[in-house]
């Protein structure tokens, strides 16, 4: 069974502190069931990629939760739950069923509501994603990502300034898209004199704490509607939860794994890649990412990134269009169906000032933990 | 393509103070492996059910935790969640997989670590199951399940005594079962005179608090091995989360959705099922199953227990046999999963003592909070 996306919406990410989750996902939810020309009542399964809801909430059961809230009576509903991965492997557990045609059209949502919480109460929810042993040393989470920037920079030769120049690139993208949290562009000297949040990682080279959902709308092509963007393959891989079961601090290898056998079953090369969003929620997750994904050589990212090769007019692909987790925010859940959303929109040419011209073939690539699951999904125009 | 349980295992439920989440799970699947001839290496993808890791553990990320803990190195791995449900909502979405040709062979966990915290710690974390309203009135499941034993009670003039007699069926059956947490009988006057949890529901008549796991391995048919016992269909639907919003107080509407949409997939009525694990977290629950999966008339169903219908030896189908979610034990993601092992095991004609005879077709049913969400699997022998 061919899987289409039908359609997709976000809400406005940012510290959304005047509204709650449920009118977070109704408000993506109806974008995406316009842009899909699709009545709720067509739905018949809901997935819902979300972390935090238990540790931040104490609410729990949230398919059943959103199909109650969003009038889906008897849709079959699940969440869905891979740390920052959470909504890249709702996705794909909604693909394998329309796939399968168990269910012929689904609905993903991604949700989180996050800047509520003390800072403290929110960092020890993230560090959930993390293992025993890494909790227990006192790390967290740009504690650990510093750990594969320092790797990284020793082994490459890498200058602190050139790391920091990637928050540069996701800024730029983030000021076409009014709907980022940071829907502006930044200077290299800023990102240079922000504070280190942990060496060498600097407030600007992180991405924010944020509140905001996403849904897109899949389904096998039905003969009533036109599918215009087929998922081509949906693939998830896995790795030790800490660091230090890791096989290389310089790759995340579950990404190496997954983009693999994605561009194996899409029958597609790197090369091939005319956009994609990709997950950095660190500058150096974003270097790693775009060699994890074949796009350029070990080590060579950065001068690459130079010379505009991932830029909106100049790249190919076209990496993080929305201004990726650094710009366009992080609200956890709700990251990996956004990343679809957009790329959906690219590959329909309905992604206004920040199109990509003549997008044909489209990634996203949505990590959990510091690596421990990593899923990479290809979509093309047909 | 064609999806065959292989094999599955179940650790002790209980109390199990001196034993870790991960322990627990590497001894059920041990068993599982052990029982399906699988090598932990042919297995391409896991699908976790717990609910509970995230409020009472901080630990979240379990798809690859786990993964990790039982050297499944790069295999996919996801958490699946739904309160109670999360078990069988996990094994649906890996019947998908297979079914879709995505994977050949996945292993799906349950597992739940809750005898570790405090009566009041556990009670609010389960509630993260129920609606917030239901949460603010401070109501809690065995109130809740209260409520539609009253209204059951009264509409089908049911005496106490009558509904309290399901726990002396539960315990019988368990009485065979030594990994149940009370594998042992008990009399019709030690439920009656046992306290009052929420009027009419008596301490013996509620689900226990438990630790435990449970594995299963799905696969489809590969020329190698032989599956014996065939998922025949598996379906999941949902309701309003709170009591409230709900159509009826003497049924569970998702129960009944999901039962009739498995029972025409699968080809076969109520009455062509041998054995069945259904989900009684209290005893009005047992009953409202036995009815929305059609085994009994609307209000019959006390009267036909007291007939010996459910019965070891008398009963068509035989219901429970493990001990259920009273005499068994609740560990709440593990629950799901339990019930596909054990009627896997039925099935293959490997129950030991509490062997239901001639057993061809079984029924695995598990919900979500008080009735949000519904998973009715129908299995066969083949």
């Amino acid at each position: 069974m061919n899987v289409f996306v039908l359609g997709g919406g976000v809400t406005k990410f940012g510290e959304l502190w005047e509204i709650g989750p449920r009118k977070l996902v109704k408000e993506a939810v109806g974008y995406a069931l316009e842009s899909s020309s699709v009545d709720i009542s067509e739905i018949d399964a809901l997935y819902v990629g979300n972390m935090l809801s238990g540790i931040l909430g104490n609410q729990e059961n949230l398919g059943a939760l959103f199909a109650d809230e969003l009038g889906m009576k008897n849709a079959a509903a699940f969440k869905i739950e891979g740390a920052c991965a959470s909504g890249g492997l709702a996705f794909h557990n909604a693909y394998n069923a329309v796939k399968a045609g168990v269910y012929k059209t689904c609905l993903v949502i991604g949700v989180e509501k996050m800047t509520d919480h003390k800072p403290e109460e929110i960092t020890k929810a993230l560090m959930a994603a993390a293992s025993e042993d890494e909790r227990e040393a006192g790390l967290t989470f740009p504690g650990l990502y510093a750990i594969m920037a320092r790797a990284y920079c020793k082994k490459y030769k890498i200058a602190e300034k050139e790391l920091a120049s990637v928050s540069v690139e996701s800024h730029y993208h983030a000021s076409f898209n009014s709907k980022a949290q940071f829907p502006f562009e930044i200077r290299l000297d800023k990102v240079m004199t922000s504070p280190y949040v942990a060496d060498p990682l600097k407030l600007l080279e992180c991405s924010p704490v944020s509140d905001g959902a996403a849904a897109v709308i899949i389904s096998s092509f039905d003969g009533r509607k036109k599918g215009i963007v087929e998922v081509c393959s949906s693939e998830v891989a896995s790795d030790s939860l800490g660091l230090s079961g890791r096989k290389s601090l310089t790759s995340i290898p579950a990404s190496i794994t997954a983009a693999e056998k994605a561009y194996k079953k899409a029958n597609v090369k790197p090369r091939d890649i005319d956009v994609a969003e990709v997950h950095d929620c660190f500058s150096i997750a974003l270097v790693l990412a775009l060699e994890d994904l074949g796009f350029f050589e070990k080590g060579s990212t950065l001068s690459e990134i130079a010379k505009g090769k991932i830029r909106l007019g100049s790249g190919k692909p076209v990496v993080n269009p929305s201004g990726g987790l650094k710009a366009c925010g992080h609200p956890i859940g709700a990251t990996g169906v956004k990343q679809i959303a957009e790329i959906s929109d690219q590959l329909a040419g309905c992604a206004g000032k920040r199109q990509v011209k003549n997008a044909k073939i489209g990634l996203t690539h949505n990590v959990g933990g510091s690596g421990a699951v990593s899923v990479v999904n290809i979509f093309k125009k047909v």
